[in-house]
């Protein structure tokens, strides 16, 4: 794996993963330890480990298909409303240091946290089936 | 106030707010239910609700500020890393429907929760003073 980073081995299919989006710049795939149903991450497949070390170009690009994935979910789910949320550095909880933008589904009155739920593999494969786009 | 926004009328000193920076384009301040220390609300003065009803212009001018300020913040406070959180509709916890990103920094080990809490108005204006730009 090239320099390491398991969102760099995603973003070129040396690892699998549950694909709802993907375009030329970006990747789009279920989280496999969601905080909800859907929970999706948006990431560039050029590497970079954060808000700061990304330029003002790629995030405007990244941020536009974060806006229209998080649109397509919202309908195709569909969820009722829903979370952009990304981390910079191990004290905000980053555990991967490759940018990434988490799209967290919400549903109704449910509480809203932020805690990972291990994934069930089969739930995942069919959920990123019906969502792909 | 026009519209009964209560953003658009802090992006236009109707209401005071402990501003952090501001150019053409956006108002930075200081939240005053903060989550942690020197959480900071970057709004746009022009209104919208959140994410999907926002140009990608808009967005893309807003995350290069939101990616200034923060850069701007882990020097100034000085933090360890921060949190980038936008809130779309009220089953997301969105409160106030204009859209803003939240930029929340991070300490060291400390718990990563998104609960607010009651601010002290002279440390929030001492604060904001410290870190205007």
């Amino acid at each position: 794996m090239k320099n390491d980073c398991v969102f760099c081995a995603i973003a070129e299919a040396e690892i699998p993963s549950f694909k709802v989006y993907e375009d030329e710049l970006v990747l789009a795939y279920l989280d496999i330890n969601p905080f909800t149903k859907g929970h999706t991450l948006v990431i560039p497949k050029v590497h970079s480990t954060g808000l700061l070390d990304t330029s003002d170009e790629t995030l405007a690009a990244v941020l536009a298909r974060v806006k229209k994935i998080a649109a397509h979910l919202k309908k195709a789910l569909p969820c009722d409303g829903f979370n952009i949320l990304q981390n910079n550095g191990a004290a905000a909880g980053q555990t991967v240091m490759h940018l990434h933008f988490h799209i967290v589904p919400r549903y109704g009155q449910e509480e809203i946290t932020f805690v990972s739920h291990t994934g069930d593999m089969k739930a995942l494969k069919a959920l990123a089936e019906q969502l792909r786009f």
